[in-house]
């Protein structure tokens, strides 16, 4: 198989999320006098974009609430605090989620406002909701969703919140496909490195701390987990030293996933130790990527994404090295469940 | 090592907590007119036994805003929306974890209002608030201390949403302790047969939904992992068929647990699944379990509990098959980190 990395697609293929910026941004600005909640609700990598987008939210917004949810359990908790100032932001990538497509019509005639997020208009979550943003054919699906949920809840908080970087995330989002690109090529020596290094182990502990935690999950858990089969578990740095770094010795691999945000000081905490209890650890820092284009204010916010595309290059050498394309599934899409 | 369950020791150490109860209650119910918000801020199993609390008022409460946060964490982002009007409940059980003492000397001085439950009251977190309940020494302080605050915020959903399960919760949580006993009683011999048949296992998933995510996670991770250092991840069960289940075959262990609460739905579609694609599963659903003195309204509340209180005992039985205490540490208390 081959697992080249094809700038010429990729670039190009974020095109319809960096055209949809704006007018994301527009309408979180324009609902910024009617919202005071932002809940989130999907399954699988979606949610765990929404988890970084939440801890900046935690982090600059004095004025909003915010939850995230997946969608079977939003159904089941059926939230009484779900109101019409509350923005119900529905995702899945390929528009066929059951669980996200049944919470889109459970929320038919709520008086909340619904916006969902997906690549493709004509499947059912598009469908099923009065407004939504699309990111196209594309296999940065995770990154361009981002993208465009990133850019409505910075037109929520500039228009609610007067936050300060608005302009300067907008630039930013619009100049992290190259980023993202680059981040991918930089890497790519050191992933068929690492890859090589690490292809006969079953076991990966991923840690990372804020808005990085949604790369421990998406590597660890959707790629790692789902595509390879590994036993591969992220880990909150702000709970390493609560529990799980007793599982730490010399063999089992650790990726540190280590981002600019304001929890970066909880990875360094996590990497000095890893020197001298653990003995086989990749470090993955945001700070050894240029990221052109995106300002310095805002390279926090993306690095989540430049560390995804650096790491997704190793599961891809990890991939040939197993014999096991990254599409292989044993129940999803082939079993009834 | 004696690994025998002593009731005549357990059930009279909750004492204190059971005690604690009325006072937790009405300081909840005086708070009702303050408050908007609550902030739960504790690492460890202090954070799970919050993450179904927060269930419930999600679930519950058209009133009340809540966010969960690692001690750590709360401190980085440092949410601007914090205010007099929120409610932070702080918890340790030592009363020393470095990050939540922290955290209460990192709020001094604001506006919000603080509460902090522990152990003891001559420790450092007691010490750095200004109302504290202490649930004393015990060997169950992860429920005691989820007793006390649970209390706490039904009588904040009394006072606020004129919850009407006021009266049968706190019968059902001085009945607890006792229902505790009986579950591990009860589960004494299956738990013996659980740790012969998965002696050699060094991997176990752990799968639940909604509040028992809590067991999942404790006895996932607080116990089997940090104890015994066994591989050993809790899986959402609504993120269970979005990539996890991949991991199933038919030698991997997993336990299904199982509640009576809203998202219960969710683990008997996974158990389903299992049925036909997993080998070696252990089923432990809280109905089984006949919880005397617990209100039926209740028993989905204190489920997660009684699960766990029956899982202990199969930790216990390891414990001696592994020939390794669950007092023993790598790392913890041991070396500076």
């Amino acid at each position: 198989m081959s697992i080249a990395f094809d700038r010429a697609a990729v670039e190009p293929s974020f095109g319809p999320a960096r055209a949809a910026l704006p007018e994301a941004f527009e309408l979180g600005r324009s609902l910024a006098g009617e919202i005071d909640r932002v809940y989130f609700v999907a399954a699988g990598s979606a949610n765990r974009a929404m988890l970084g987008i939440k801890y900046w939210l935690e982090h600059y917004s004095p004025a909003i609430e915010v939850r995230r949810y997946f969608p079977a359990e939003f159904m089941a908790i059926d939230p009484p605090r779900l109101d019409g100032r509350t923005l119900v932001v529905l995702a899945s990538k390929s528009g066929t989620t059951p669980e996200t497509v049944a919470a889109a019509h459970f929320l038919k005639g709520r008086p909340c406002k619904v916006v969902a997020f997906s690549q493709y208009g004509d499947r059912p979550l598009a469908q099923a909701v009065p407004r939504h943003f699309l990111v196209g054919d594309t296999s940065e699906s995770f990154a361009a969703m981002f993208m465009v949920m990133q850019a409505l809840i910075g037109g929520l908080m500039a228009g609610k919140d007067d936050w300060p970087l608005a302009d300067k995330l907008m630039a930013s989002l619009d100049a992290l496909p190259a980023a993202l690109c680059d981040a991918a090529e930089q890497n790519e020596a050191r992933a068929a490195a690492d890859a090589r290094e690490f292809a006969q182990d079953r076991h990966f502990y991923h840690v990372a701390a804020g808005p990085c935690f949604t790369t421990a999950y998406v590597f660890g858990v959707c790629i790692l987990m789902e595509m390879l089969w590994l036993h591969s578990y992220p880990i909150e740095a702000a709970e390493f030293f609560h529990g799980p770094f007793e599982i730490v010795d010399k063999q089992t691999p650790l990726i540190l996933i280590t981002g600019e945000d304001p929890s970066r000081p909880l990875m360094e905490r996590v990497a000095t130790f890893c020197d001298s209890h653990a003995g086989r650890v990749m470090k993955y820092d945001s700070r050894d990527f240029a990221m052109a284009g995106i300002d310095p204010a805002i390279r926090p916010i993306v690095a989540p994404y430049i560390l995804q595309a650096a790491l997704k290059r190793m599961a891809a050498h990890l991939s040939v090295l197993h014999n096991q394309p990254l599409s292989t599934r044993r129940y999803m899409w082939k079993v009834a469940y």
